[in-house]
């Protein structure tokens, strides 16, 4: 079968690699690349629009499955060949599954949560594994959106979707430059504000009730919150540990205080 | 300053590259090699023996507190160039500063938590960064001890210890080949074993007694427990959740089911 493009300096290919490698790009054009079949068939079936596939002809045989979920949308197809899936790859063995998605329409709408949700804001998360780490267990757990405050990493970028599993696609997440600004929407919005914090001091989050919406506010991996924001919040809270302190990384704590949230939350309709 | 070594064919720089790079190795010369000078400190600080000591001139000014504390054991010192120090570590800009520890004292004794304590066994986790964030999680949280079991990656590998904190110092840690025959051992020293499967039939880890002490049994980031693993568990637990099935990853399920052990444990001193 002769393939559509071989070229490593193709347009389309140049293209996809600049969505892949730059977020004021990705945000310019409202555009993004992913990789992977699964990963496609993700955003696809998460409702999003395909606008171009590129697939290998080793891929056509072998992701058939997923490839009809991502067609629905009806994207523009390519033929690539190795070299060129290589070329689009952020991994050593691609799948050969590529494709450029339109970004999931913005809200500007304060997402108020459901009766038993919850809202988790991060300021300056920088760590792509870990923003994608904390996305997919907010996802799992229930929260109610997800707000990126700060120099937040992208949520949009390769590594990111990639460890969030496609919980990207699904959450509603916002992106707000000014973390304390924030903090008084979500207060004005008439949500409680945890401030996290590594500080004995604080309330522990056990002895919370989050009956009332709740929005956690987690910081920066190796700083923590800006005085600022904490300030802004209703109250400071924090998670009782034996080991030592600020022993808990970012994602393994915010994983804790998502799971509080939900746990404490008799309106909602765990099963 | 004459340095003491400035080639990459020294015996001791091959020494360190076949300690960092070989689990066999390291367990047959019951040493393992560390980077970074916060890491290596507090090896020595966790009562670890420093065999030797790697720096360069440049971190001999930058991290003199660091250095005193390797030093405690009295190591071999030797000065390495640039050149040696980029040979022998792991990231693109090296701090400098390289250790040979003696592996801790095995115990074969199984240890029973003590009153409040809980244990924890993972069967073939194979991901390095995964086992590093639990060892660090589980040594926050104050598990008593942690099985490593079946394929499991070695807890001294580069990776590990880089983002176990320094927690693989700390926490007893057992390396026991087979699974079901580990949880055996569990069941006869009178714990309760609990198998994470994601299964919306087992039981929620939210209505369960914590008083006596339990081993949580997580298994493999793609295929979870196997089936031998779980028969022989006193029972199955899962981590209730609304997202999709299946969706938390193996270092968020153990943070969480590691949090609910010892959250709901009263006989605990958490502060």
């Amino acid at each position: 079968m002769p393939v559509d493009i071989a070229s490593r300096k193709n347009e389309l290919v140049r293209e996809y690699l600049r969505l892949s490698g730059s977020a004021p790009y990705r945000r310019e054009q409202e555009k993004f690349a992913a990789e992977g079949a699964r990963l496609c068939a993700d955003a696809a079936e998460s409702g999003l629009t395909a606008l171009s596939l590129f697939v290998t002809e080793e891929a056509l045989g072998k992701y058939d499955r997923y490839l009809r979920t991502i067609r629905s949308s009806s994207p523009a197809e390519y033929l690539i060949s190795q070299s060129v899936a290589q070329c689009l790859s952020d991994t050593k063995n691609p799948q050969g599954v590529f494709c450029v998605f339109a970004m999931p329409k913005k809200s500007t709408a304060m997402p108020y949560p459901p009766r038993g949700g919850h809202l988790l804001m991060l300021e300056s998360m920088q760590d792509p594994a870990n923003l994608g780490a904390v996305l997919r267990t907010a996802e799992a757990i229930g929260i109610g959106g997800v707000f990126l405050t700060g120099n937040c990493c992208d949520a949009f970028s390769p590594k990111v979707l990639r460890t969030s599993m496609g919980a990207v696609f699904r959450l509603p997440i916002f992106r707000c430059g000014n973390a304390p600004e924030t903090v008084e929407r979500l207060n004005a919005a008439g949500l409680t504000t945890l401030a996290a914090v590594p500080d004995k001091s604080a309330l522990p989050v056990t002895s919370l009730d989050f009956s009332h919406p709740t929005a956690a506010v987690i910081g920066n991996e190796g700083n923590g919150l800006t005085e600022e924001t904490k300030k802004a919040c209703t109250m400071r809270v924090t998670i009782p540990m034996k080991g030592r302190a600020e022993s808990l990384n970012a994602a393994a704590s915010a994983a804790i205080l998502m799971w509080e949230m939900m746990r404490g939350n008799e309106g909602s309709d765990r099963s």
